[in-house]
């Protein structure tokens, strides 16, 4: 593995590294994580006394916010303006989860897939807050890339994994 | 279950719910949460080329500053002033991860799990940024809450875990 | 009118002005404003081809957080630890408007009257952003304090005007 | 009316909107409004014992701040960069007003009227803010787009109104 | 020289502070710097073409919401609601220099000297940036704390310097 | 010296002034500015019983985070997206002193000298609060633009002063 780590220069200092010289082109992430549960919350969730879709509604506007700040949270990420956003979840009443999936895009010099893992970090985060008053237990579980295009290091697409139909 | 997600009011709307009349009193919360990677990787942050530590320096600043930003980034999360806040990491080569784990204090009315989560979780988002070029299929994984002190829902222990000893 | 416009110094200079000195009591405000639209706007969010009440569930988002962010967007305003805040909304189909009204609570040394204009004024900016594609002509309307209680300056109560009850 | 909302999607979740195929092009916004009040407070603005103009300098420098925050405080508002921002004032003592414009350029891919609208009702609450301790009954009134160039959309000149003159 | 760097615990990693135990008490901080330049150009901020004072006027502003900000800034520095700020300016036309003055104020368990150096880095900075295109050599220098009351460590008088006189 | 103050409009009202029209190249800025301290301090920092760097790592994570917070900062400074950042420090025991290097790249329509002393002035900021415990007295000192390249007003380099090599 002769590939460097970066973000790090030769005496291993932490820098901002330098994409001036990179392409201008269009980038897509696709990230994934999900919130697992009791089976009573997620009821409580998905179809309970309140009404549908309301905690989803808010965890995904927060996602969708965190993806723009996504350069003010990660020390050495490049800020770029983010051109579609879209966050989705996926209850499984099964495992008892709620699946969050998160995709972005942008025109720009670097690829978006850390604006992608933080919406869903973030929606991960709103849904444990607005349900923590009924379940502290929650955990917040495998936050992953699914895929990714454009740039340099061209196409990743997680082995088994797809992302889901864009709505 | 009787007990409301209270973050929703009777019509199921969002709300920040009435903090005003609870106790100002101590409060601390511990999270903790794991990067799932190869040994390689995990080498090159611990004794590779690279000065040991700089990664988990960088991402111990990140998370620090993130839980000072809880209350922006999760919108039904009350804003405090955070009294104390520390991040820690320990490599764990048999699993291949490094695991993170924050404690933060407050003297307020509410708890500070949010922002023990949040520490982890933008923690391990800085990890995965600075390690992304060598590796993109890491995975950000079990952030949970370990312990929480104060405040009128007592003591929280998660079964089987504890804290670490506070540095 | 001997009363001096507090935020200027004698010398006309701007400043945040001192309020060490003021007692922590619990403080309530609750402001008004709407946005005026065409009746086919107004059919679209709430009962149009769209899921009744999602533009709506964003626009009262984006009005919480926005209470939160106050100390930030206004220059000379006193950042203050919000325990509370509620933005809810009335259609008005006679009058071509969406109602909004936002009610923040605290226990600190000032008001929350701009924190809770500050939340109506973004979640009407958020309402225009939200249907713009279909109706550039929107006005915001009316942006005003209805009653605010708490602190020194006692209670106001907009002449003619009450608070609608908290839901 | 077929057009959609386009910040929702098929299934009404919010989302915001690709633009990323949009052309680069300049784009304009002129937004205005105005803060009605009390002759006696207009007074004390324009030339009472205050130094003239200090609260609106203020207010001037609130606006064109608000206007580089709007991608932060609108939720599904694309994030860009602003390449001239103005905010001017015209008192109007026979109304009882100050009149606001914000006037907001960009390259871009995406118009800037919300940063034009954000500009004026950031400067609005302002000078509420600033003028509070004298008049809390203060109104912040018919803050509306005036003009629009750029776009795939055309130009938008509000039927019976003109922008000011650049300053 | 027995006293640690109390930020770095005892293994020399980051961390906040704890400040949970120290008392709420009234805390004052007066820092003090200036931006050197020519003469010209100091001409232009206060007496040249230019209304008096506009150019300081934004410089103010800035400094005041700096020190709002400091706790987001500074990594490691606690958030805390300042009480009052201000910022005065003397040019000094002999020096070649604006000199900076900033007071902030709390109530609360740390201190504000750092809020204080803050604002006045940030209006030095809003200084140069706003006549960066007339002289690019101007330097920001002798940012310093200049006085500090309230809290454990006692009172703080740099030798040889007094705080101006509070407007 | 015929060459205005292009920040402030013909009646000297502040406004962001426009750059739409200018080209979008390569831009660099260095610039640089230091803390003195007793020497006692600066081996604390270096050398002393604290792990080495650790000071500095943490200001260097605080100055590449400022320089992405530029545009929020300074009033009417163009908010850019930088394309690198890269904060040095060069300890200097017989001045007594840390001197620090940002250097910031951007491709774009203006300069980043702003974003480059924005770095140098919050690693400076960082450093005192770091070290605040040990001596109030230390001094935040010349900070000034040292080179600047691309864009129309030319190649800037300070007279005597050399940029660092970059590492």
């Amino acid at each position: 593995m002769s590939n460097p780590l970066t973000h790090l220069d030769t005496k291993g200092q932490a820098r901002m590294v330098d994409v001036g010289a990179k392409a201008v082109t269009e980038r897509m992430a696709v990230a994934r994580g999900r919130v697992l549960m009791s089976k009573d919350t997620l009821s409580l969730i998905i179809e309970g006394g309140m009404p549908k879709g309301d905690v989803l509604a808010v965890a995904r506007v927060a996602g969708i916010m965190a993806a723009k700040q996504t350069g003010s949270l990660i020390p050495l990420c490049h800020p770029l303006p983010v051109s579609a956003v879209s966050v989705d979840f996926r209850p499984d009443p099964e495992a008892g989860a709620v699946e969050i999936e998160a995709r972005v895009k942008t025109v720009s010099q670097t690829g978006v897939e850390m604006e992608a893992l933080a919406a869903v970090s973030v929606a991960a985060l709103t849904i444990y807050d607005m349900c923590k008053a009924v379940e502290r237990g929650m955990v917040i579980d495998k936050i992953r890339l699914i895929e990714k295009t454009g740039g340099r290091s061209g196409h990743f697409l997680r082995e088994g994994e797809q992302p889901w139909a864009e709505s």
